[in-house]
């Protein structure tokens, strides 16, 4: 902390970093103890006796009606359908493509199921779960098959981790600030409780022939999608997945299973997986030549990188969002994940990465999982700039976008995890900026949306 | 461990406890660490060559044919509509009465939202998030209203605790054993994250006057189900949640807002909360004293007892189930909760409480939150009982059935927490008995189902 950073006039306790932003322990529990109510929403004083019921306590429509009888599956509100996943098709084929979650409308660190991210090659299959089943073969000492009621009786064990697709935050690389909310612009990243079987269970007793050094993993979909695997990453974290927070996986989601690979990219955690086959080399298959691969500076290109870095996002505030209330106390909050192990903190800034405070971590914080992070900000009224900045356990630090542009060049893809930055107007409306004055002029044009 | 119990022929390990309970660690990973594959559920050996593509490989329907598009809010397999809530309605007033997780088809420890336990006094509202407002009065400075965007806008913060009925398990006072699965018998808990306001911020901008100590908290149902907190408790830890699983509350569990009183009976966790008023006294209201309230043996009344004791429940193999592979290695699994704290341990035995074994418990254990546990079983295909055992962090130990009634007399109804007995006969049928010989004879009968 910087002894120029003003006071709060409520607390006499000095910001915790430039233009507003406040100590993160502020209203953890008690207003009072920080003495700063005085910036919170303004709720409405009632002026009649506080002993005798008032207006307020007049009975709206629906305590005067009995409500709706139990369900045996419930669903949102139905004044919630705006939080729904925004589907992003192939124009001319439309089962080919993903589909976001509003991580914008979402809280805590759980992406409810029904919301989970979509990337599908040719749709979701309608897979019968009493006639799927999954073999493993190849370099290994007998070749198996095993049902799904077979599979169900194994001993298994649950999870907590994200996962992101190798594409995501791709408008990163765009020339101009993509203005998509933020859950349309980095959403392809959820997070459950997965449950599954650890696979060396199964693949110690299939017997792994020497020489043994990939693993081809394919799924039960139309596009019969496939990609490499090195087998140690199965033997060491790598589980079959039957379950996702706590009931049986969702279609979209690979029912009746799928391979979770902890903190590497989306595309290996195979969904509808009917096949391991292990090999001594890479299939070099399109998914994993042709795409999901960095096109370098000097032409050559990242292949096989896997694992996904630390990133963060602020969440609430973000693009497209007001700040209805006018100048006053607003929490600014976002999530924070790292494939590399556990987030250690998050920094945020409201001056555009002059000053930066550490925002408070929720706990638990789970190794390759969403971190939410949360701090307090007193919103002058003034222009202002919000940027996060995680860093996880192995002290990497998420890099400025022009760091990033300066170490993989102009021409990549996919594994964006720059820093965002929210602009915030005198009238509190939200966009997105890039650090540069201006919006980067070239002759390169923007990738095309459909990349898939 | 003791020396008599026999070695595991695969691994040359001592069991962890009679009757085939084996050692937790076993197939946590890799099943040749300990030797224990050939307990395996038996996986079907391939006949053809490893390296040519064999029957197995023939492509199923659902790879001839593209999928389903993109949606916007995902739902389960269609092949898991038994995966269901069970309702208890009211016979006389169906909206009155409870719906059960099924816990014995759920795995990991999140419950999903669709899936957690209803109890509702008079159906669910359906109310519009733009009218509803949240009063607290009575003993303030300054009587308060708040719309629910005004709330929203709040520092937040989650917290992941269960949510149990405090009639849960109340077939556990019955004289014969019942045999309903397990979630419909233990079911009316559930476990989420949840994301809201600490009450302490809000009870402090009202102002809380001298004197005050409790809290009526009433909801916009049409019962308008009212009861007395604490005001204390409120303070400590109690929470206004506005999110559930990452997303705006289930319309069943309290949409806009509901109280979240971590690890206390569900009835004070009053869902579609619209007023807090501060008072000297309690209430006295017919849901704190002719319900939820325990007659004693000596015939005075257990009130405000709030606290949820430790308990444990095997949710598989569980009552109504078969093992269906035979003799063989299967997983016992459960979960144990407390609303004191955290579990500090689960032990299970397979030989009636004989002798026990502990189990693993899954990572991160988190206070006031299901916890899974599991441990390895070799079913010698003789009859069995199996029984699990929590240990919460104060060291309380859950009772046994016999001791729970010897403290509480057989009048009671609420907080039922003794161990469960599920029984295993020579054909792997699982069922529910006591530790007592036979059913119990008295004149008493059971309590009447419709007790809401």
């Amino acid at each position: 902390m910087s002894d120029r950073l003003p006071l709060n006039p409520e607390s006499g306790m000095p910001d915790a970093a430039g233009n507003g932003l406040m100590d993160r322990r502020l209203l953890l529990k008690q207003g009072l103890v920080f003495g700063a109510t005085a910036w919170l929403p303004t709720a409405t004083a009632r002026t009649d006796s506080e002993d005798k019921p008032g207006p307020d306590l007049a009975r709206p429509q629906w305590m005067r009606e009995p409500g709706r009888e139990f369900s045996s599956y419930g669903v949102p509100a139905r004044y919630e359908q705006d939080v729904a996943r925004f589907a992003a098709p192939n124009r001319v084929m439309r089962n080919n493509g993903s589909s976001w979650t509003p991580l914008h409308l979402l809280e805590g660190t759980i992406t409810p199921s029904g919301l989970h991210f979509e990337r599908h090659h040719n749709g979701v299959p309608d897979i019968d779960p009493g006639v799927h089943s999954l073999l493993i073969h190849g370099r290994v000492e007998r070749a198996l098959t095993f049902s799904v009621p077979d599979l169900l009786r194994y001993p298994l064990r649950s999870t907590t981790c994200f996962i992101e697709c190798g594409g995501n935050s791709n408008a990163g690389w765009n020339r101009v600030p993509s203005q998509s909310q933020a859950g349309y612009f980095h959403g392809l990243v959820s997070n459950s409780e997965w449950t599954g079987i650890p696979l060396g269970v199964l693949l110690q007793e299939a017997g792994v022939k020497p020489g043994a050094k990939w693993v081809i993993a394919e799924g039960a979909d139309a596009f019969a999608m496939h990609v490499s695997i090195p087998l140690e990453k199965l033997l060491d974290d790598g589980m079959l997945a039957l379950y996702q927070n706590g009931e049986r996986l969702r279609p979209e989601n690979g029912y009746p299973l799928r391979l979770v690979l902890p903190g590497w990219e989306g595309v290996v955690s195979v969904k509808w997986l009917r096949r391991l086959e292990l090999t001594e080399q890479p299939a070099m298959a399109r998914n994993e030549t042709a795409r999901y691969t960095d096109l370098l500076a000097d032409g050559s290109a990242r292949m096989f990188s896997f694992v996904m870095e630390a990133k963060s996002l602020i969440t609430s505030p973000s693009s497209g969002m007001v700040l209805k209330g006018g100048p006053g106390l607003y929490q600014v909050t976002g999530l924070a994940w790292s494939g590399r192990g556990r987030i250690k903190k998050v920094e945020v800034s409201a001056d555009a990465g002059r000053t930066w405070a550490e925002a408070e971590l929720q706990e638990p914080v789970l190794p390759r999982a969403f971190t939410r992070f949360r701090i307090p900000w007193r919103w002058s009224g003034a222009p202002a700039v919000l940027k996060s900045r995680a860093t996880d356990a192995t002290g990497y630090v998420q890099p400025e976008r022009k760091a990033l542009i300066a170490q993989r060049g102009r021409h990549g893809f996919y594994h964006y995890n720059g820093i965002v930055n929210w602009s915030v107007d005198e009238h509190g409306n939200l966009g997105h900026v890039y650090d540069e004055a201006a919006t980067e002029h070239g002759a390169t044009p923007d990738i095309d949306a459909d990349w898939n």
